[in-house]
Protein backbone atom coordinates (compact mmCIF):
# COMPACT_ATOMS: atom_id res chain seq x y z
CA UNK A 1 0.00 0.00 0.00
CA UNK A 2 1.03 3.62 -0.57
CA UNK A 3 3.07 5.47 2.18
CA UNK A 4 1.36 8.35 4.50
CA UNK A 5 3.51 10.78 5.39
CA UNK A 6 3.00 13.02 8.63
CA UNK A 7 4.88 16.02 9.19
CA UNK A 8 4.89 17.80 12.51
CA UNK A 9 7.95 19.98 12.71
CA UNK A 10 8.98 20.94 16.68
CA UNK A 11 7.50 23.67 17.79
CA UNK A 12 4.76 24.20 15.16
CA UNK A 13 1.03 23.79 16.16
CA UNK A 14 0.15 21.42 12.97
CA UNK A 15 0.25 18.48 11.43
CA UNK A 16 0.43 18.29 7.76
CA UNK A 17 -0.55 14.67 6.65
CA UNK A 18 -0.82 13.43 2.70
CA UNK A 19 -0.96 10.08 0.50
CA UNK A 20 -1.25 9.52 -2.87
CA UNK A 21 -4.68 7.01 -3.85
CA UNK A 22 -5.23 5.42 -6.65
CA UNK A 23 -8.40 6.51 -7.54
CA UNK A 24 -9.89 9.75 -9.58
CA UNK A 25 -10.55 12.84 -7.32
CA UNK A 26 -14.35 12.78 -8.15
CA UNK A 27 -14.02 9.20 -6.24
CA UNK A 28 -12.28 10.12 -3.28
CA UNK A 29 -14.59 13.17 -2.67
CA UNK A 30 -17.10 11.08 -2.45
CA UNK A 31 -15.57 8.85 -0.32
CA UNK A 32 -14.64 11.64 2.17
CA UNK A 33 -18.33 13.53 2.12
CA UNK A 34 -20.71 10.59 1.49
CA UNK A 35 -22.69 10.09 5.17
CA UNK A 36 -23.11 6.44 4.15
CA UNK A 37 -19.27 5.69 3.53
CA UNK A 38 -17.51 7.45 6.87
CA UNK A 39 -18.30 4.20 8.76
CA UNK A 40 -16.41 2.60 5.97
CA UNK A 41 -12.92 4.14 6.76
CA UNK A 42 -13.19 6.71 9.50
CA UNK A 43 -11.14 5.64 12.59
CA UNK A 44 -9.00 2.86 13.61
CA UNK A 45 -10.78 -0.49 12.79
CA UNK A 46 -10.87 -1.50 16.87
CA UNK A 47 -13.98 1.09 17.16
CA UNK A 48 -17.77 1.63 15.18
CA UNK A 49 -18.46 4.68 13.84
CA UNK A 50 -21.76 6.03 13.33
CA UNK A 51 -22.72 9.50 11.86
CA UNK A 52 -24.83 11.76 13.96
CA UNK A 53 -24.87 14.60 11.33
CA UNK A 54 -23.10 15.24 8.30
CA UNK A 55 -24.74 18.43 6.28
CA UNK A 56 -21.59 19.01 4.08
CA UNK A 57 -22.50 22.58 2.88
CA UNK A 58 -20.64 25.63 4.04
CA UNK A 59 -22.18 26.55 7.80
CA UNK A 60 -23.23 22.88 8.02
CA UNK A 61 -22.20 20.62 11.31
CA UNK A 62 -21.24 17.01 11.19
CA UNK A 63 -20.82 14.46 14.40
CA UNK A 64 -19.61 10.97 14.53
CA UNK A 65 -19.55 8.76 17.54
CA UNK A 66 -17.04 6.17 17.89
CA UNK A 67 -17.99 3.05 20.33
CA UNK A 68 -14.91 1.08 21.35
CA UNK A 69 -14.76 -2.88 22.24
CA UNK A 70 -16.01 -2.23 25.68
CA UNK A 71 -19.08 -0.15 24.10
CA UNK A 72 -17.93 3.31 25.73
CA UNK A 73 -18.79 6.14 23.12
CA UNK A 74 -16.37 9.37 21.91
CA UNK A 75 -17.89 12.34 19.70
CA UNK A 76 -16.28 14.54 17.47
CA UNK A 77 -17.55 17.54 15.96
CA UNK A 78 -17.33 20.17 14.00
CA UNK A 79 -18.63 22.85 11.32
CA UNK A 80 -17.80 23.43 7.36
CA UNK A 81 -16.18 26.08 6.63
CA UNK A 82 -15.90 25.83 2.97
CA UNK A 83 -16.93 22.97 0.88
CA UNK A 84 -15.61 22.73 -3.13
CA UNK A 85 -15.84 19.81 -4.90
CA UNK A 86 -13.77 17.64 -6.00
CA UNK A 87 -10.84 19.74 -4.23
CA UNK A 88 -11.20 21.47 -1.29
CA UNK A 89 -12.97 20.83 2.25
CA UNK A 90 -12.21 22.97 5.28
CA UNK A 91 -14.16 22.26 8.63
CA UNK A 92 -13.79 22.27 12.33
CA UNK A 93 -13.22 19.45 14.42
CA UNK A 94 -13.60 19.16 18.21
CA UNK A 95 -13.12 15.60 20.30
CA UNK A 96 -16.08 16.12 22.89
CA UNK A 97 -14.24 14.82 25.82
CA UNK A 98 -11.61 17.95 25.64
CA UNK A 99 -14.06 20.75 25.25
CA UNK A 100 -13.22 24.23 23.70
CA UNK A 101 -9.63 22.60 22.50
CA UNK A 102 -10.21 22.90 18.49
CA UNK A 103 -8.45 22.35 15.22
CA UNK A 104 -9.13 23.47 11.85
CA UNK A 105 -8.48 20.77 9.18
CA UNK A 106 -7.85 21.78 5.66
CA UNK A 107 -8.39 18.98 2.95
CA UNK A 108 -7.03 19.65 -0.52
CA UNK A 109 -7.52 17.16 -3.24
CA UNK A 110 -4.99 17.57 -5.84
CA UNK A 111 -5.36 15.63 -9.71
CA UNK A 112 -2.45 13.47 -10.45
CA UNK A 113 -3.28 11.75 -14.10
CA UNK A 114 -5.95 9.98 -12.77
CA UNK A 115 -4.18 9.39 -8.71
CA UNK A 116 -5.32 11.96 -5.80
CA UNK A 117 -2.98 13.32 -3.37
CA UNK A 118 -5.11 14.13 -0.75
CA UNK A 119 -3.34 16.82 2.06
CA UNK A 120 -5.03 17.25 5.71
CA UNK A 121 -3.66 19.98 6.84
CA UNK A 122 -4.53 20.24 10.78
CA UNK A 123 -3.86 23.36 12.91
CA UNK A 124 -4.29 23.40 16.43
CA UNK A 125 -5.26 26.28 19.17
CA UNK A 126 -1.58 26.01 20.55
CA UNK A 127 1.24 23.63 20.54
CA UNK A 128 0.62 21.73 23.41
CA UNK A 129 -2.74 20.68 22.01
CA UNK A 130 -0.82 19.76 18.47
CA UNK A 131 1.72 17.40 21.39
CA UNK A 132 -1.08 16.09 23.07
CA UNK A 133 -2.91 14.66 20.26
CA UNK A 134 0.17 13.14 18.83
CA UNK A 135 1.54 11.60 22.12
CA UNK A 136 -2.25 10.19 22.13
CA UNK A 137 -1.54 8.23 19.31
CA UNK A 138 -2.59 9.82 16.43
CA UNK A 139 -0.15 8.66 13.67
CA UNK A 140 -1.25 4.63 14.32
CA UNK A 141 -4.94 5.66 14.10
CA UNK A 142 -4.37 7.81 11.29
CA UNK A 143 -2.21 4.58 9.33
CA UNK A 144 -5.09 2.50 9.78
CA UNK A 145 -7.50 5.32 9.10
CA UNK A 146 -5.78 5.62 5.54
CA UNK A 147 -5.25 1.35 4.91
CA UNK A 148 -9.06 1.75 5.25
CA UNK A 149 -9.34 4.63 2.89
CA UNK A 150 -7.81 2.66 0.31
CA UNK A 151 -9.39 -0.16 0.42
CA UNK A 152 -12.53 1.15 0.36
CA UNK A 153 -11.85 3.61 -2.73
CA UNK A 154 -10.35 0.52 -4.45
CA UNK A 155 -13.57 -1.06 -3.57
CA UNK A 156 -15.68 1.85 -4.72
CA UNK A 157 -13.49 1.02 -8.30
CA UNK A 158 -14.76 -2.36 -8.71
CA UNK A 159 -18.49 -1.40 -8.36
CA UNK B 1 -7.81 54.09 26.97
CA UNK B 2 -6.72 50.42 28.36
CA UNK B 3 -4.25 49.04 26.63
CA UNK B 4 -4.32 45.92 23.80
CA UNK B 5 -1.68 43.22 24.08
CA UNK B 6 -0.73 41.55 20.59
CA UNK B 7 1.27 38.69 21.17
CA UNK B 8 2.80 37.19 17.35
CA UNK B 9 6.20 34.97 18.42
CA UNK B 10 8.38 34.51 15.49
CA UNK B 11 7.91 31.00 13.73
CA UNK B 12 4.28 30.23 15.34
CA UNK B 13 1.38 30.66 13.34
CA UNK B 14 -1.28 32.11 15.89
CA UNK B 15 -1.76 35.93 17.21
CA UNK B 16 -3.02 36.49 20.56
CA UNK B 17 -4.92 39.61 21.34
CA UNK B 18 -5.79 40.22 24.56
CA UNK B 19 -7.55 43.31 26.64
CA UNK B 20 -9.71 44.04 29.83
CA UNK B 21 -13.01 46.45 28.77
CA UNK B 22 -14.33 48.08 31.59
CA UNK B 23 -17.71 46.20 31.79
CA UNK B 24 -19.39 43.73 32.67
CA UNK B 25 -19.46 40.27 30.63
CA UNK B 26 -22.51 39.97 29.60
CA UNK B 27 -22.78 43.30 27.85
CA UNK B 28 -19.52 42.78 26.25
CA UNK B 29 -20.90 39.44 24.70
CA UNK B 30 -24.01 41.08 23.49
CA UNK B 31 -21.07 43.98 21.66
CA UNK B 32 -19.42 40.70 19.89
CA UNK B 33 -22.75 39.16 18.96
CA UNK B 34 -25.85 41.16 18.06
CA UNK B 35 -25.71 41.89 14.61
CA UNK B 36 -27.07 45.63 15.06
CA UNK B 37 -24.32 46.70 16.82
CA UNK B 38 -21.45 45.11 14.39
CA UNK B 39 -21.30 48.40 12.31
CA UNK B 40 -20.36 50.20 15.40
CA UNK B 41 -17.12 48.54 16.39
CA UNK B 42 -15.77 46.10 13.78
CA UNK B 43 -13.20 47.24 11.51
CA UNK B 44 -10.79 50.55 11.59
CA UNK B 45 -12.82 53.40 11.17
CA UNK B 46 -11.93 54.26 7.58
CA UNK B 47 -14.13 51.63 6.68
CA UNK B 48 -18.14 51.15 7.13
CA UNK B 49 -19.27 47.73 8.03
CA UNK B 50 -22.31 45.89 6.90
CA UNK B 51 -23.85 42.81 8.13
CA UNK B 52 -25.04 40.31 5.10
CA UNK B 53 -25.60 37.47 7.69
CA UNK B 54 -25.15 36.72 11.14
CA UNK B 55 -26.32 33.05 12.71
CA UNK B 56 -24.34 33.21 16.00
CA UNK B 57 -24.80 28.83 17.03
CA UNK B 58 -22.86 26.51 16.24
CA UNK B 59 -23.00 25.59 12.40
CA UNK B 60 -24.16 29.44 11.76
CA UNK B 61 -22.46 31.70 8.92
CA UNK B 62 -21.28 35.26 9.52
CA UNK B 63 -20.39 37.57 6.78
CA UNK B 64 -19.43 41.17 6.80
CA UNK B 65 -18.84 43.50 3.93
CA UNK B 66 -16.31 46.28 4.72
CA UNK B 67 -16.92 49.53 2.19
CA UNK B 68 -13.84 51.81 1.90
CA UNK B 69 -13.45 55.85 0.97
CA UNK B 70 -13.02 54.61 -2.63
CA UNK B 71 -16.29 52.55 -2.59
CA UNK B 72 -14.62 49.06 -2.81
CA UNK B 73 -16.24 46.24 -0.78
CA UNK B 74 -14.02 43.77 0.79
CA UNK B 75 -15.81 40.94 2.39
CA UNK B 76 -15.17 38.36 5.86
CA UNK B 77 -16.91 35.38 6.18
CA UNK B 78 -16.79 32.02 8.35
CA UNK B 79 -18.94 29.65 10.37
CA UNK B 80 -19.61 29.31 14.23
CA UNK B 81 -18.08 26.44 15.84
CA UNK B 82 -18.89 26.80 19.55
CA UNK B 83 -21.21 29.33 20.96
CA UNK B 84 -21.01 29.81 24.74
CA UNK B 85 -22.42 32.66 26.25
CA UNK B 86 -20.99 34.51 27.97
CA UNK B 87 -17.43 33.12 27.78
CA UNK B 88 -16.68 31.81 24.46
CA UNK B 89 -17.02 31.81 20.91
CA UNK B 90 -14.83 30.03 18.53
CA UNK B 91 -15.46 30.53 14.40
CA UNK B 92 -13.28 30.19 11.18
CA UNK B 93 -12.63 33.48 9.68
CA UNK B 94 -11.54 33.95 5.60
CA UNK B 95 -11.01 37.36 4.01
CA UNK B 96 -12.08 36.67 0.89
CA UNK B 97 -9.83 38.37 -2.01
CA UNK B 98 -7.75 35.23 -0.20
CA UNK B 99 -9.94 32.17 -1.03
CA UNK B 100 -8.72 29.19 1.17
CA UNK B 101 -7.01 31.22 3.63
CA UNK B 102 -8.70 30.53 6.99
CA UNK B 103 -8.09 31.48 10.09
CA UNK B 104 -9.57 29.62 13.10
CA UNK B 105 -10.64 32.62 15.91
CA UNK B 106 -11.11 31.51 19.67
CA UNK B 107 -12.36 34.49 21.63
CA UNK B 108 -12.84 33.89 25.29
CA UNK B 109 -14.36 36.35 27.88
CA UNK B 110 -12.86 36.56 31.19
CA UNK B 111 -14.65 38.13 33.83
CA UNK B 112 -12.77 40.24 36.42
CA UNK B 113 -14.83 41.20 39.45
CA UNK B 114 -17.09 43.22 36.95
CA UNK B 115 -14.52 43.82 34.19
CA UNK B 116 -14.06 41.56 31.36
CA UNK B 117 -10.92 40.27 30.08
CA UNK B 118 -11.33 39.54 26.02
CA UNK B 119 -8.48 37.31 24.76
CA UNK B 120 -8.45 36.13 20.85
CA UNK B 121 -6.53 33.47 20.07
CA UNK B 122 -6.28 33.62 15.71
CA UNK B 123 -4.81 30.67 14.17
CA UNK B 124 -3.57 30.17 10.80
CA UNK B 125 -2.76 27.50 8.57
CA UNK B 126 0.63 28.80 8.07
CA UNK B 127 3.22 30.73 9.60
CA UNK B 128 3.46 32.88 6.01
CA UNK B 129 -0.54 33.43 6.29
CA UNK B 130 0.15 34.59 9.69
CA UNK B 131 3.19 36.87 8.93
CA UNK B 132 1.76 38.22 5.62
CA UNK B 133 -1.79 39.02 7.86
CA UNK B 134 0.74 41.23 10.72
CA UNK B 135 2.31 42.79 7.75
CA UNK B 136 -1.08 44.14 6.14
CA UNK B 137 -1.04 45.97 9.15
CA UNK B 138 -3.30 44.12 11.44
CA UNK B 139 -1.99 45.92 14.51
CA UNK B 140 -3.15 49.34 13.53
CA UNK B 141 -6.50 48.19 12.61
CA UNK B 142 -6.77 46.13 15.31
CA UNK B 143 -5.95 48.78 17.94
CA UNK B 144 -8.57 51.06 16.06
CA UNK B 145 -11.15 48.60 16.35
CA UNK B 146 -10.28 47.74 20.19
CA UNK B 147 -10.75 51.34 20.71
CA UNK B 148 -14.11 51.23 18.81
CA UNK B 149 -15.30 48.48 21.02
CA UNK B 150 -14.02 50.26 24.13
CA UNK B 151 -16.66 53.69 23.25
CA UNK B 152 -19.39 50.90 21.87
CA UNK B 153 -19.24 49.39 25.27
CA UNK B 154 -18.84 52.63 27.37
CA UNK B 155 -22.15 53.88 25.57
CA UNK B 156 -23.67 50.71 25.64
CA UNK B 157 -23.51 51.14 30.17
CA UNK B 158 -25.29 54.68 30.25
CA UNK B 159 -28.17 53.12 28.18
Amino acid sequence: MAETSLIAEPGKQDVVISRVFDAPRDLVFKACTDPELISQWWGPKAFTTTVDAMDVRPGGTWRYVQRGAGGEDYGFHGAYHDVTPPERLIYTFEFEPMPGHVALETVTLEDLDGRTKVTDRVVYQTVEDRDGTLQSGMEEGMNETMDRFTELVEEMQKE
